[in-house]
């Protein structure tokens, strides 16, 4: 087949297909042809012309639709293993990023047509879920960091446990690099934690819970899915990037038998999702999390140290939790969501992290809305009173935010310290 | 600790270590503020400032060494997990993309110290393992693709199969996207080649084997090793990216016990490594791979349809073939590898692939040398007289190479026609 037979501006994708958008920067040559070389390289095509059957040219993949920089192709189904996302990646994200036909490429977001959706599992709790378990019917779910993040031995870790839980934060969440280190070791890290898990719970009258990081390789990741399990965990935390989507899908299978549910934290993704014009949109990873079924996921905080337009993280939180997202205009330089019926696949919990701390909540609540989880680490751990005092402050704030008042009529002594420290500083 | 805390240009490396070189463009502050928020970032800093231990203080990691837009920053060793490549990347490869405190950043190379090296597996064959079980000692080893690359029927593939090992290629490769599809299943594929490889072995006294690609979910994975394994293969593919390090530290504790090499396609990479100033380079992948133990991997052409300079495809080679790599002066703009001494962990196969055909083979082996696999598709297939005999025009070019002479020598058909139709041209 010829670049052209991968071009049909007149093809309507059917019921059964993927469909992708792309931004594409042609590198010496047409958009058309460029985008024909993409379809291609990412179907069934080479550079050279080649002897060709009846199949090949029906699964060949197909550029139907074209604006300004952006390309729709169509994938036929039948290019697709059912329920892999390594081998979804490997198609429609895998070589094409370094053609030379193009000076750069960007995969902007992935429709998925029913059938290959309901190949996977889907998040086992879900927004619903998480808040049914938790006991949280309306306010948005409050997270917390111990820091420093890589550090505390494991007593230490847990102490910081007891303080925010006690303080009305309802998770302890590991950070993305803390693992099972020679001072802090995995094992004694949960077994000490949980200890003070129970304590608080029975002290506050609260549901609480821990993010425990079981990021590993894949089978000492479920081992340590296994013991977060026996002690009467609820939650496994992983850093779905760094352990890759192979491991992450069998870390889901393994937390349907254990029960438990998956917080994913997406370390490393700026370094492909960051730029506009090249690489994979965090919107695409969102999709992919929630089809291999994460129950939470980072999506940003527009306000806080991590980069993330207002648009692309609104954009995120409508990917994760709605049933069905519309498409919108294609708006240059900005991201783009296609049309997505989510089917019986369940609303991922939005998680906003990075550089948070009282002053700046409302800010986020009000881009975001209720139905997220407010992750803060330094901005309750340097709290001039300490941590205890720190998850005061931010549950004093919540509460306020949630009944619709501002934080300045706050009579609560550690919010009005917080904020007095930090007013609405937003941190790089 | 504040930020200033994690520069300190007057700090000499401990020899435990790890040391990263990073490229950074601040984003409106100085160099050296924005060096010390990444290496807060990527160890135990935040944006407030909190209270510390003598332990928190010793594992910071250091800015010790800046240089027009380059940084090293050297990570105390308790800071890691030993032989986990997921906690790595989580560390040194994790937030910090994404901080709005640099308005790029791109790791560049990774030096690890011995007691980090030597708690991975690296290599089962390398280089000279995999001479060894291929019989082949001196010229580059030879693959092929069969294509298109996701279409053929699994008897058409092992046909192709046949074709190539019989013109003269030694080994029979699985494409990035083709796992187990509707219409060539991984099984009755896998089943099918090796009946056509122990034939054409037989015919031509030669070694053949099959690059079995088996990308997937973990446990799906190893059940696919297994399946190569106990029909007789040496071999599995796995698209190291798309599977991720988890899956892959998972992968390679099979091949173990399975006698079995890996084949490393690096499907997805350039979605990160493609821009020079923001992301991760492709060698800190390659110092990835070896570590966690493929055989082969592939590197690029320089010649062919995908991106990568002289320089950074050459600088792959030495990274993944030498015993040691020595540093060099940084130059502006270029890849740059820090000095490595890889002690016990073997050498690896570097792969060139992508647009390749004979016409193009000899600028390849002059760049990167003999001690390389060639792996060519379209220039094969494209053949006018089919696969077979683009093979063969294939390995007569090779042997041409091998002996130090021109193509323009040969008296064989298959290369003529095949030079006749391509001469230098060079894919996009």
């Amino acid at each position: 087949m010829k670049y052209s037979d991968f071009l049909d501006l007149g093809y309507k994708p059917g019921k059964d297909d993927i469909i992708a958008l792309f931004r594409i920067r042609p590198s010496g040559m047409s958009m058309k042809e460029a985008a024909a070389r993409v379809a291609s390289e990412s179907s069934n095509g080479t550079w050279s012309e080649l002897p060709e059957t009846a199949l090949v040219r029906r699964i060949a993949a197909k550029v139907f639709w074209m604006g300004a920089h952006y390309v729709k192709i169509a994938y036929p189904l039948e290019l697709f293993e059912l329920g892999s996302m390594p081998q979804l990646y490997s198609s429609v994200a895998g070589n094409i990023f370094g053609m030379k036909a193009v000076e750069s490429l960007r995969l902007e977001d992935i429709h998925f047509p029913r059938k290959y959706l309901h190949s996977f599992r889907g998040p086992q709790f879900g927004i619903k879920g998480v808040r049914r378990f938790m006991g949280v019917k309306k306010r948005p779910l409050l997270a917390c960091v111990p820091k420093p993040k890589v550090g505390l031995t494991s007593s230490e870790h847990a102490k910081v446990g007891y303080d925010i839980w006690t303080g009305g934060i309802d998770l302890l969440k590991d950070d993305e690099n803390l693992t099972d280190q020679r001072f802090n070791r995995f094992e004694k890290r949960v077994e000490m934690s949980f200890r003070m898990r129970d304590k608080a719970e029975s002290e506050t009258g609260e549901r609480k819970s821990y993010l425990v990081n079981v990021t590993a390789e894949t089978r000492e990741m479920l081992r340590r899915a296994k013991l977060v399990s026996d002690i009467g965990g609820e939650y496994v935390m992983a850093d779905i990037l760094t352990v890759g989507w192979a491991g992450l899908q069998t870390l889901r299978d393994e937390c349907q038998d254990l029960g438990l549910a998956i917080h994913a934290h997406r370390a490393s993704h700026a370094a492909f999702t960051r730029s506009l014009e090249h690489g994979v949109s965090m919107a695409v990873v969102a999709d992919s999390a929630r089809l291999v079924g994460v129950d939470q996921l980072h999506i940003g905080t527009v306000v806080g140290k991590l980069v993330g337009s207002t648009k692309e993280v609104k954009d995120l939180e409508r990917e994760l939790s709605s049933e069905i997202v519309t498409e919108e205009r294609l708006i240059k330089k900005e991201s783009h969501l296609l049309e997505q019926d989510w089917g019986k696949i369940k609303p991922v919990f939005p998680v906003s992290s990075g550089g948070l701390h009282p002053g700046i909540l409302p800010d986020v609540v009000q881009i975001l809305g209720k139905n997220i989880i407010l992750q803060v680490g330094g901005g309750i751990h340097g709290h001039p009173d300490g941590s205890h005092a720190g998850a005061r402050a931010v549950r004093q704030a919540v509460e306020l935010i949630t009944e619709g008042k501002k934080l300045s009529e706050t009579r609560d002594k550690e919010l009005r310290v917080a904020l007095d420290l930090w007013g609405r500083f937003k941190p790089k």
